[in-house]
């Protein structure tokens, strides 16, 4: 009877053998048959695994033996000895699962030493240092791993014989010291297990087979695979290869390449090497390596090969290579090859340059940039080289990417004088309003002590592209001294700081910036990802600038304009404020009547910019003692503007104070109490759009958007008063004009009740900065008080501001789709949250079947990318690998 | 080829033939079978309205040969002749459909009447005037329902001409006015339908009957049957009648009765009635009814007729009897017989009478008080006499019922020097907070300006019995002056005034109240309800005072054991606060072991009480700012009793600050923070039950429970921490205990991820409020400002604070009952939200398949009602009526 395969030599596998031999194994094999020069190994099965443990842990004889026979087999190939002393072979050994996976064990290097065959290597490599020290680190490793001796009992060890030699770095010891570290290792090894260190280099091997078994059922792995919904019973393959040397003699040696330059994406072979050095000697940093093309001088011939093999392997792999060789007397090995890490701007030129050689077809192209990646090719940022020995002065959330300096202020207005004075600033504050806009649009960055990555400012920055960190929680500001305390160290306005919106540092003093110049393959790729875009892309905006801005970066259209910060003018939010203060309808409407044209003008601005796409613009949403002045002063200000007490003021302003404004009186409530706001607007939305119909001759659609609906009847009450309003007005202009009237929803009640609010909207659109805060009861301006404490410790896989959380808020939405496209199957959905430009959270729209995202300017570019990527993906799942 | 038979004459039905008759038609056949005198008449079918629509809309031959037939029929019985000049037969007409329906056609009463019969009526009657009215409202009432003429064009010409006589009262008109305006009647319907009003009266018969048919098709019938999915196919029956006439002659007459005193439920009949009268006239209040033993006297041999029916209708409907008679030429009629609406106190004593008769069953008794009305019977309330004339001065939300009245003061240490002084107190506040506890401990009932059905204020004083009104918007407080404006009006602190917490009015001055003694037979309807509910009742209550009052009332466990309030004591919120303000861990520690002794004793004085019931104690759960003190004076006094500084309080005071305290820092939120907190609770809950368990040789089985769970893994781990510290207790005291660990499911997520929930939990009690909070994205606290719009208007059918929301909060409460028992079968499951002591509410808890409820002490009896109820009718919903 024909006995089961359980031990497969490198060259005897395939690439399509993953399940059988593992993700590493089935790689190996592919390389071995590739012909590149592996060094010599096999690997033994998953089945072989599965079987182990069926046979209570016991290695059984038919696998002892097939193991038997394949080392025999690499001893011949490799002219070594497993434990002999002429030529003694020593192996690594390493799992590798189907599924790649943590938890598992690591590798074991240098395997089949002992205290006789590290004579022998010393003496062969010419180096007992090199043979002591790769002694003592696998006796450390295979204590650790295959016996579970804990790790810091070496580390103490190896300490305290380093501080009687006086040592401090590890490549200060010597043979003496590090005789005496192997003995003293040895020592401990026999505290344990009550006998020597094994000396029997089979037993070693075995052992360390039966730890790579074992360590498929640890509890890691196990929690892993139940997260991941990963079978228990695939098991884990193991891979034993023959180790090579690279510091055999003065032909020998040890490098790493990438097979195109990682920094800049250029077609050119960039790499280092050591001779006669091993990968230890490289990583200790003894010696400089030397650039790549020395070797075509020192080594011509192996240089060639490398060359020839490396851009074959790209090839091969359809990737730019990240490669490990070495070359043991002359002869070239390959010990690792994988896909390059490479930056943004290397990224985007390899993926188009790859897609022109014709390696690659445009799909997967599309999937070569990581999204995450575009926000540096768009921003300005720091020197890396500058930056990474600074230690930041303070650490907040990355709101709103891109690297700025600039000179600390502690108010708009100031920030607007100054900044109309020539000078860079820093808007610092406690946290943003809506007043202080006018200080956000000059500034450089916003940092805020407070708030979270959908506070105000964040949201608001992200949406001007301004850079912004919020949360400072170590910043405490002085208004009244004007002094900003970072940490112990007081700023006073004027002082330099600089701040890294892409990972929320703050630096003391002005660091220089570096601008990317956007190229021209980013566009190409644009395009391409256009292409594959299964869902629209569409911007937050609120005018016309950002809506130019939004254009240019391709969006389909604005899928939330605000129309709260229009209030914010100079001129207008006395009016706004007088509407507010106002003691009956009459005077209210007067006040309305005097915003109209303003936000008139605003609406045509946009309507010029965006032409036929649509614009959907949200009616009033935030309370309306948002816009009452806060300070004495301000208080003042206005009461002689208006003319009217301070007490009528400092009284309504209390009236209307709430405990939680979040969950207050606003959005379309605040229509229910006072329907002429949303009927003002809504005239002024048909308006202009009839007014530039007419100037440009197009057919404006305006979408109209009523916030934070709850109940049919609510929605009922609001579209019917807003559709008479509009039908009125567009009979008045003599005019034609098809509208659309949908909601945002964000409130858990209308997810649960959407089938509801389905038969009264044209469109929905899902508010997901407010649905998460109430599906949570987060406070998105508390938050950051305690999410520290639940993404620290895990409690919270992810701060579920900035990426949608599919379990709980997705399981709202789903049901809102559900039942929404039920009672109107082609019910116009989309998100204009937050989320609408991350990338997870984008790839759940998409789950959803969501038809558009809705994002700030700067995150346009992103979403289109993850989208593509997603269509690519599906695409590409059914991969010929 | 036998007809269909389309007309029924009262004695050809019976109560069975409910779809084909109606209920109306039904009903009246049911009288007549048994023989009682009702005028004749018949029911024409459903099925005739039917084919009426399927012949679009006419009547058809048949059908107006069975209506003539039967009319001819009703004819002879009565002597009398439809539009005949000797004995004109007058009719009235009415819907009827099988389901009760509002929308529905009014009745027609007098019709038969034109220029000619309303002589002879007036003849007949001898009463020219009552003759002229009848004719003048007949006109009327059939030009409003079925020519639907606007009924303001009539009322404006009968107050025109009241003007020109100078009356002010309708039964001022006089013979001569009457003659004017039925003219002028007359003239308004030839102006709409261009002919004079019809004098055929088969004609109007006819277009009555139609009028019938046609308003089962009217859009509110119809609206209203779609909301309660109601069939549009059945149709409505229609009742002919003929009129009797009370007015005839001196040994005519007209009466109601009730056949036991609906107020205090004694078994007599009680009624009143007037000779040579109708109805009319009694409503028209010329002339003083008689009470009805008077009748005995005038016309003795009616009055035993009338005795002798009654009391056989009483017992052939099986409950009280609100019965309008008339008396015609010495002939007794019934016109219409219903169940009596009675007080409270004669709902009970009527419902434990008639269980004693051997009329109704138990079951039947049970339904036959209104859960609603239980809190009369316990609470002392107003006498309705005395202020039915009195104008409220405020009215707000009626938050905890019962009548008091007493002394405005408006700080809690003021109310509780006061009431230690003898003085009857009334806290008003804008809103409290726990620091108000003492006085409302000390008040007799709780006034706030400001906050909703679910506000601090209203679910404390529920909880406690205090009376409570909250969000009087028309109150406004001066602290400083000491002074309520209430309206226009200044009051002082020691002003009395009177306040109805059923009804939220506010009444001027001292009124008295009536305290209602709980009547035995309350205790005899409760130990029934007892034994058909099949949910259990349990108490909110924090105190053993509480605790008490809850097991007198019934309760079956304690569902919701509030911890905060206990740290409001003397010196323990003094513990509390220096817990806050510590800086590190260890002096929390110290501060949370001088709180452990409190928190035990406060738990082993309520397991005392209780005994073996569960107690399910909830966990620290209010946000540390609440128990940092907020004016300057309580500060000082802070700083100087802990010998720390004043700026150290407000420091921490503002970074404690929260912009949405709602969504913020709270719950088991506090616990990942400062575990130390939830250990301290944790152990004081253990060793309390241990302690207890040891004194009385019992088994307490205690229920901890967490709050504002929103993930799995934030609960496995707040679980873990609790297990690690209550098994460390068991053990240190070398105990045995078992004990429960659940969660409040009072957040959106947490239903939506109950699954993953309910693995690390041992039961559910949902938070009803907050949850409430969060769905709609309702503040509690801000909701006043404008529910009273919502309301109003009916954008909410009701306060979802105070009935829960079906729609909404109940998709979210099911999905978690559904999963969280998918997970756990017999996941003990209830609510605890102020929504447990609400009649609705409790149904649908009831439907969810709860398996309890938990309420206020005093709602217990209430809510055990309720279920026991849903029980009954689900047991009798074959019923055999």
């Amino acid at each position: 009877m024909a006995s089961i395969k359980y031990t497969y030599l490198f060259n005897q596998g395939n690439r399509s053998m993953v399940n059988l031999l593992g993700g590493k194994g089935a790689n190996l094999a592919y390389m071995a048959n590739k012909g590149l020069p592996v060094p010599e190994g096999f690997t033994i099965t998953t089945q072989a695994c599965n079987e182990y443990y069926e046979n209570d842990c016991k290695i059984s004889e038919e696998l002892q033996r097939q193991i038997d026979e394949s080392l025999e087999t690499i001893e011949e190939l490799t002219q070594k000895t497993f434990g002999g002393l002429e030529n003694p072979l020593l192996v690594s050994v390493r799992s590798g699962a189907p599924v790649s996976m943590p938890g598992m064990m690591d590798t074991v290097l240098n395997l089949g030493l002992n205290d006789e065959t590290v004579k022998v290597l010393a003496q062969k490599t010419n180096n007992e240092r090199f043979a002591l020290d790769s002694y003592r680190r696998f006796i450390q490793i295979f204590s650790d791993v295959v016996l579970e001796i804990p790790r810091d009992i070496f580390e103490d060890k190896l300490d305290e014989i380093k501080a009687n030699y006086g040592f401090v770095q590890d490549n200060e010891l010597n043979v003496e010291s590090l005789k005496e570290i192997i003995a003293g290792y040895k020592e401990i090894v026999k505290d344990v297990i009550h006998e020597d260190f094994y000396q029997d280099v089979r037993v070693q091997l075995k052992m360390a087979i039966e730890a790579v078994f074992k360590s498929w059922q640890n509890k890691r792995a196990i929690i892993y695979r139940d997260l991941h919904n990963i079978s228990h019973s695939i098991g884990t393959a193991v891979n034993i290869q023959s180790m090579v040397f690279g510091n055999f003699s003065d032909t020998s040696g040890t490098g790493v390449l990438f097979t195109r330059n990682p920094v800049t994406g250029d077609n050119e072979l960039f790499g280092e090497y050591l001779i006669n050095a091993q990968g230890e000697d490289v990583v200790a940093g003894i010696r400089t390596p030397m650039p790549l093309n020395k070797l075509s001088e020192e080594m011509p011939e192996v240089y060639q090969e490398l060359f020839e093999i490396v851009k074959k392997m790209e090839i091969s792999y359809k990737d730019v290579q990240d490669v490990e060789f070495t070359i043991e007397n002359g002869k070239l090995y390959f010990l690792q090859t994988r896909s390059a890490k490479r930056t943004a701007m290397a990224a985007l030129k390899i993926a188009i340059d790859m897609f022109n050689e014709g390696t690659i077809d445009k799909i997967t192209a599309l999937t070569r940039v990581q999204p995450e990646q575009v926000e540096q090719l768009l921003h300005p940022s720091f020197d890396n080289n500058v930056i990474k020995d600074l230690q930041p002065i303070s650490k907040g959330l990355p709101a709103s990417p891109g690297a700025a300096n600039g000179r600390i202020y502690l108010d708009a207005q100031t920030v607007a004088e100054k900044a109309g004075e020539g000078e860079e600033t820093i808007l610092v504050r406690h946290e943003t309003t809506p007043e202080d806009i006018e200080g956000m649009i000059h500034c450089k960055a916003v940092l805020t002590s407070t708030g979270g990555m959908t506070s105000h400012a964040a949201v608001v920055a992200r949406g001007m592209g301004r850079i912004c960190i919020v949360g400072c929680q170590n910043i405490e500001l002085d208004y009244k001294k004007r002094q900003v305390k970072i940490g112990d160290r007081i700023y006073n306005e004027g002082d330099w700081i600089s701040v890294d919106g892409s990972t929320g540092n703050v630096y003391d003093g002005k660091i220089e910036t570096e601008t990317n110049v956007v190229p021209d393959q980013f566009k190409t790729l644009m395009t391409w990802a256009d292409e594959y875009a299964l869902m629209e892309v569409r911007a937050n905006v609120d005018n016309a600038v950002d809506a130019q801005k939004a254009l240019d970066f391709g969006a389909m259209g604005i899928g939330l304009c605000r129309t709260e910060h229009m209030f914010f003018g100079e001129e207008r939010i006395y009016d706004m404020q007088r509407m507010i203060l106002a003691d009956d309808e009459a005077t209210r409407i007067k006040a309305l009547d005097k915003l109209y044209p303003y936000q008139k003008e605003d609406f045509k601005a946009i309507y010029h910019v965006m032409k036929e796409l649509p614009v959907t613009i949200r009616l009033l949403d935030p309370p309306l003692h948002e816009f009452l002045p806060h300070t004495p002063e301000d208080v003042k200000k206005l009461a002689a503007k208006l003319n009217i007490s301070e007490q009528t003021i400092i009284e309504r302003s209390k009236s209307l104070e709430e405990v939680n404004p979040m969950l207050g009186h606003r959005g379309c409530r605040l229509a229910i109490t006072y329907p002429e706001i949303y009927e003002m607007q809504a005239r002024a939305i048909v308006s202009a759009a009839i007014e530039v119909n007419n100037e440009l001759g197009i057919n404006i659609v305006p979408q109209i958007k009523i916030p934070l609906v709850v109940t049919g009847s609510e929605l009922e009450r609001l579209r019917k008063m807003i559709v008479i309003e509009v039908d009125k007005e567009i009979e008045s202009l003599n005019a034609k004009l098809d509208y659309n009237i949908g909601i945002m929803v964000e409130t858990p009640r209308a997810c649960l009740v959407a089938d509801e609010l389905a038969e009264h909207s044209d469109f929905f659109s899902f508010g997901t900065n407010d649905l998460t805060q109430m599906t949570y009861g987060f406070s998105r301006d508390d938050f950051s008080k305690f999410s520290n404490e639940y993404l620290s410790k895990k409690i919270l896989p992810c701060d579920p501001f900035a990426q949608l959380d599919d379990q709980g808020v997705g399981k709202l939405i789903k049901m809102a789709v559900d039942q929404g496209r039920a009672v109107k199957p082609n019910l116009k959905i989309g998100i204009c949250g937050e989320h609408g430009g991350e990338t997870n959270s984008v790839l759940l729209c998409y789950k959803y079947g969501l038809d558009y995202v809705s994002c700030s300017p700067y995150r346009i570019s992103l979403a289109k990318l993850v989208i593509a990527q997603a269509t690519a993906f599906k695409l590409l799942s059914v991969n010929n690998y």
